[in-house]
């Protein structure tokens, strides 16, 4: 059961000839979102083997062109292909008029339906639910009206332990009460916790996703222990009022804040053009927290699937 | 005096990881001009040197994607690198929109005029007249309406062939009247023929663009005699019905337009991505038209100054 991010772009708002602007695809379990979709996004996908026709949806962080100038031309190529499987869109509702837009202007031939979803939560809320996973949405901190996105997965149907069955000779009856989470008084007095009988198959994953945001207090709340954190990481220690200034964060303040979420692992991106080095960044970064990794065009995170044990 | 194509740009219409879309930049006398803007177009500019803020002008041919979803990406650019120059922009009527939309969302912070000309001529029609050069465009035959561009050195101001001065001991006012032109009666009756005392310095270049169109009748004498012509070239032979059928040429067809109009030079560009060996595409032209070549990203062709004898 994959989960994973792969970065399609690290740069941020200026054109590097190194790096396409952001974009990031998640898949979860077979399903495919695109996050963000800078100028050149469908370029990298066909780069890396990610079909237009297979994402589902595109969650959009804002309205700045550096996230979002890659949509028409994906759109135009999805069309192209022939697409008409259904596209979920979700952004800030500033993005309505600039899906009307192309709908006027370019959507000729178009046969798949674009499902948009406006976004105008001030706490995270759940956007979209599927049989095993949900995303939510969060506001951050920027210039403008910005979103956070958080993949989780829901929490698995409980299994029976297997060599409970034979030991209980279970019958299917008591094994479906088990299953539910209820304990099982037999006839003879015998008491089967269902704590005891069942466990959960594996621990569900999470994958957060902030950018672009100065830090503010309730962040680490929101996305406490997430397996997964991309976190931009404009700046470096030596521009942190400009981060100020620019509603970004510094890689160091990225960090603290995945130590303070107790997240698993993160990774940095959204980097400006004046740190050709980038492991200034990431040092600065590790200085805070150990498990901190840079993003580069291409990169794909995988989230390990963590099973329970059966018995 | 430089005048120089630099092809940015050389895919159609699907993405493509090894070709961006068109784009196109024309160094005439020192000043630039891009001729259509696909994705990704400021990327390719950033990697060869050429900075946004010293774009005179942008032409567009035609509003299909890929001829100029990069523009919002690149008049972004222009803004956060502070560029205060008006910028000109050529292309249909239909832009119109498209540059509202722009101005409505995404203008914030733009310290620059853009001064938009509308296209609408039916037939070949000066667009930009500057110092040395004029502009002209000319309508294309394709599925939306689409134009050409050519851009054309000015007939030289004469200059007097310094010998004659000398010899016929030539007065300022003889030489300033024979440089316009005029032949000079003397009172001794000689007549001084401007003809024989001027030279014009060079013989005026030319370089004509034309994507995307099908083949039409008046094309070869809009474009003839240029210098450098750009032709699309989608398709090989083995589609020139499918070349029909999307209001697109073959190699060939370019070719045999080339020659029936007595270019010095053809470049192609525009391939479909069907076609991973350009040779294929690049012999079925030369067998029509032998000064043919293939253009690839970040290609640049010359056309050198061509001049005259002072003697």
């Amino acid at each position: 059961m994959e989960f994973k991010l792969t970065t399609l772009g690290t740069a941020s708002a200026l054109p590097n000839p190194k790096r396409y602007s952001s974009a990031h695809v998640i898949n979860i379990r077979g399903h495919l979102f695109l996050i963000d979709c800078g100028e050149g996004c469908q370029v990298q996908m066909c780069r890396h083997g990610i079909s237009p026709v297979k994402i589902e949806g595109i969650l959009i962080s804002h309205i700045h062109g550096d996230h979002m100038f890659g949509i028409f031309g994906l759109i135009s190529t999805m069309t192209l292909l022939g697409r008409t499987a259904p596209l979920t869109i979700v952004a800030p509702e500033s993005f309505r008029p600039i899906l009307n837009f192309y709908n006027e202007h370019f959507a000729e031939g178009m046969k798949f339906v674009i499902s948009y979803l406006p976004l105008s939560n001030k706490e995270p809320a759940t956007v979209l639910s599927y049989r095993s996973f949900y995303i939510e949405s969060f506001p951050l901190v920027h210039k403008i009206e910005t979103y956070g996105y958080i993949f989780r997965e829901k929490v698995p149907a409980s299994n029976i332990r297997k060599k409970k069955i034979e030991k209980h000779n279970l019958s299917l009856a008591e094994i479906a009460q088990l299953k539910k989470g209820c304990d099982v008084l037999r006839e003879d007095g015998e008491l089967l916790e269902a704590k005891n009988f069942t466990y959960t198959p594996y621990e569900p994953r999470s994958f957060a996703y902030c950018s672009d945001t100065m830090p503010f207090p309730e962040l680490t709340e929101w996305i406490k222990g997430v397996d997964l954190l991309y976190h931009e990481a404009t700046f470096g220690d030596d521009k942190e009022a400009k981060a100020i200034e620019f509603f970004h964060s510094t890689a160091r303040q990225a960090a603290v804040d995945a130590r303070k979420a107790k997240v698993g692992k993160l990774v940095l991106g959204h980097y400006s053009t004046r740190y050709p080095d980038l492991h200034v960044l990431l040092s600065q970064a590790r200085e805070e927290f150990s498990e901190t990794f840079l993003s580069d065009d291409g990169l794909t995170f995988d989230i390990p699937l963590k099973k329970h044990s059966k018995d």
